[in-house]
């Protein structure tokens, strides 16, 4: 997600304590201390703007939720939707998915979350896309026994792309669909981005898949 | 596929001596002794009226083809389409999908073709679907090592619950692709079906799996 460079967004992380973690790392092994009630840990990797992870934390208030965005400009608004939420059971990080085994412990995880990746369309870009085998080891490292991870996309060749992916390192399809929004369904907490597309009739793709 | 009933389709069937395979259980296993060349076998279940076949063996004439279906009024167009085509690469059987093992022996069979096949909607007629379980035990025996199984369709529906299918049994995802229209390939031979869904602009889906 591209958004406009805000020169002020640094000092207002560091403001914003009680929504953005500031030292992440040193809570690995011990997010349920951060949470006031010790729940199933949930994650989202790129949290974007934060409707999701906002939705979901209203929805589910006997989980944890943790929100991670890597660019600065664009998790200010997350904090903004988070405030305006008043769940005190989300967190947000300003981290990068390339380090989560430095952020989490083995089996600290319950779901991870991807909405609407960087599909990184060029053949070269392929390690960068969040559904790469370097990605999937990391996912199945910090994910509990049972764990799942759970992908929305509008984009096909991502989708394509990450089924195969998945396949070949060995996850378990658990249920997929083609057309998220062909029926309405009042738990589906959609990202501004599933707004926006599937608005214009653009299938949304939707899969969950366990690690075994 | 439903057909008119065509009283004269028994006696049809049984003059083509050269393109319908009048005792395939005895074939079982010598399959290559029924062709010209001994060549790799592929098989397509659910052969309907032939289109997709004769495409295939005219567009790979190093390969033995055999189309299977079910349905005596529909085979017979079948034939009519074998013999136009004049290849001498192809087969049809009028059996059953249930029986397969008893058409061919472990290893036999090379690729199996699954082109829209009845996508049975109804919960309680899952074990019908040419991709239920107890069919994908049956192709992982009759398949070589390496073989591949290759499924085309237009139904959501199928599409979704076959991927769950194959990831639950262990098959390897090889290739998805979710609109195989969107890019035209002069490679892919269309059925009578894909070519009346794909002008009304539906998406087709097309999946490649292994058994391993």
């Amino acid at each position: 997600m591209r958004a406009r460079h805000k020169p002020w967004a640094d000092d207002y992380l560091k403001e914003n304590t009680d929504i953005i973690e500031q030292t992440p790392t040193e809570r690995k092994g011990m997010w349920k201390d951060v949470f006031q009630d010790n729940q199933p840990l949930q994650l989202e990797i790129g949290t974007g703007k934060g409707q999701f992870i906002s939705g979901m934390a209203k929805q589910s208030p006997n989980k944890n939720f943790i929100g991670m965005e890597v660019v600065k400009s664009i998790i200010v608004s997350a904090v903004e939707k988070v405030k305006e939420s008043g769940c005190e059971n989300i967190r947000l990080i300003n981290e990068d998915a390339e380090d989560l085994l430095d952020l989490f412990e083995p089996n600290e995880v319950e779901t991870i979350y991807l909405n609407f990746s960087d599909p990184w369309p060029k053949n070269r870009h392929e390690k960068r896309r969040l559904t790469y085998k370097t990605f999937l080891e990391k996912y199945k490292k910090i994910l509990k026994e049972n764990g799942k991870l759970v992908l929305k996309t509008d984009n096909q060749g991502l989708f394509e792309y990450s089924l195969v992916s998945f396949s070949q390192f060995g996850c378990k399809l658990e249920e997929v669909t083609l057309d998220l929004h062909a029926v309405d369904d009042p738990a589906n907490i959609m990202t501004e981005y599933e707004e926006k597309f599937s608005a214009k009739g653009q299938p949304i793709y939707r899969c969950v898949i366990s690690f075994t």
